[in-house]
């Protein structure tokens, strides 16, 4: 298993990435990594020479704040489109993982590499933890606004695909809404319903946003739009949960700060759990190899359990498995 | 000031909502309230008379699982249709607060009130607490799916309206997308900054919803069905969040239990501050005359608060400066 990494992309580039690449292959024996970028900067950090890590040099960065398209059509030795192109070159490279502009890698992977054919839109799926301690994928969370109904039944086809690929038995497909009767929604939404209600996946039909982390489904399908919406919207909750806790354990005096020490441990529990860093990254799924975007700040632990993560996803056979469920699709519905 | 109440809406109606009327009538000197529903079971819970408190007759009471259209329509002797028409017909009256169906008293009081002239969609008014101890207006919370860009531009407006008559001096409005670069958002977004921004309203542009809580704004733009979303994600992160942190608890040993134990009152009032049915109602803003929705499951305390919010709103006009800023809107960019 090989997979291929954008060493200068992210907040803490190079060395937070290649750090995790060297974690990665330590965790993993049967992983090989693809490290492309500056190999003055990255060969340091490596600190000797592994047989299983291999250099592709790119000298160039596209930055947070470039245009998309234009930084990937006008750098073509950035450090990510030299690693797309050998993505979609090289059979020997299952995925890819980024750590750099979601814009540009979203962009790029639709560009450089293509989307799998019978999918309109590829697709951003994020993974969310439960209070059940599992975990729930949010798809699309941000790649697609102004969806039609079906960008959402195929959502539902990709987000299904990820969930069997983590391990899941026959997960359960919801379509978030604004209510769980069957006659909620908007008009996508409405439509979507009868679209993935029809795809043969076990669709347990409308979810309520508050239900997301409840355990009680495996994929939230969702507009990326409202996707990006929901997603930011728990994250700013838990900000907001965790400042008001601080704020009451400051004026409640000595007996709160007492409590506070010895709740330590388990509220540091808690942040882990919501922690995007520790939690790898979200997939771009819908494209002919598999795509892993960690968050812009990813240090070396999240580098690596992305990674990781690829290498399960290849190994599952995720694009394979997409592609036979589009097939079906095509014979069943006709679409 | 005069409120009337619907006395048998809600899931503990009406002795919870009997018993709000008079906490408000006792915390407010200059308050009259009139109850709409059965004389025999709101009786016994006045214990005694007050010349503060009026009964109108309502024998029919509709449930929540009621189509909200027939309900309004084929019981006219409902305390919501009763207290609604009372509401309409009686200039003594400023405002109503219902704790029963959502869809029913929105749908009611349309049809029985009617809009403001000028308004297109009247909009449900969430009051979420923010970090900064004030509050943030989510607008529209669910009233409205599939809205228009004009829509959009009147929640600000109601909105903004709303925000003064709590007492906020030049309210930030923000309108909620997946992005806070003027260029962000979807097709419908996109066309709403552009009136908003053109309305003369204190337009600070696109906000994410991580921003919610923050204090950053007082009112919060989003289509009705993404608000209902945004709404619901706050609520299920935070009951998420709590169970976490009771699993944390169980499994930290008594370490954790003491800790527990010691900031139990922190916890306590960090539960307290999210909890809806301590903080009012939300408002359907946009109709002739004041319509507050409780939580269904309000006690006495929510039902007083909304009572109370329903004179506050009444006392400052808020009717009467969203019909002032719709005419400057009109002359301004004529709409």
């Amino acid at each position: 298993m090989r997979v291929i990494v954008d060493a200068m992309g992210g907040d803490n580039a190079p060395i937070e990435i290649v750090k995790g690449a060297l974690e990665a292959i330590e965790r993993s024996k049967d992983l090989n990594v693809v490290l492309s970028g500056r190999r003055a900067e990255i060969q340091p950090v490596l600190n000797g020479v592994s047989e299983r890590i291999e250099i592709l040099d790119a000298e160039d960065i596209i930055a947070f704040d470039e245009s998309p398209a234009a930084a990937v059509r006008n750098k073509p030795n950035s450090s990510l489109v030299i690693a797309l192109e050998a993505l979609k070159a090289r059979d020997d490279v299952c995925g890819l993982v980024s750590a750099g502009s979601t814009g540009a890698v979203l962009t790029g992977a639709f560009m450089k590499v293509g989307r799998i054919k019978g999918i309109s839109r590829p697709a951003l799926a994020g993974v969310l933890p439960t209070v059940t301690g599992g975990n729930v994928l949010l798809c699309d969370c941000g790649a697609n606004v102004d969806c039609k109904p079906v960008n959402l039944l195929h959502f539902a086809v990709m987000g299904e695909a990820y969930a069997r690929a983590l391990g899941v038995e026959n997960p359960k497909v919801g379509l978030i809404s604004n209510g769980t009767e069957e006659g909620k929604g908007n008009a996508l939404t409405k439509e979507a319903y009868a679209l993935i209600a029809d795809s043969g996946l076990n669709f347990v039909g409308n979810v309520e946003s508050r239900e997301l982390l409840s355990g009680n489904i495996d994929v939230a399908v969702v507009d990326g739009f409202d996707g990006n919406l929901v997603l930011k919207t728990c994250e700013g909750t838990a900000i907001s949960i965790f400042s008001w806790l601080k704020q009451s354990i400051n004026v409640g005096g000595f007996r709160a700060k007492l409590g506070a020490m010895f709740l330590k441990p388990a509220l540091k529990s808690v942040k882990h759990t919501l922690d995007y860093n520790e939690n790898g990254g979200a997939c771009f799924i819908g494209v002919e190899k598999i795509v892993m975007k960690a968050h812009g700040s990813a240090k070396s632990a999240s580098i690596c359990a992305s990674i990781l993560q690829v290498a399960a996803l290849a190994e599952a056979d995720i694009i394979g498995n997409i592609k036979k469920r589009v097939d079906v699709l095509k014979a069943e519905i006709g679409d």
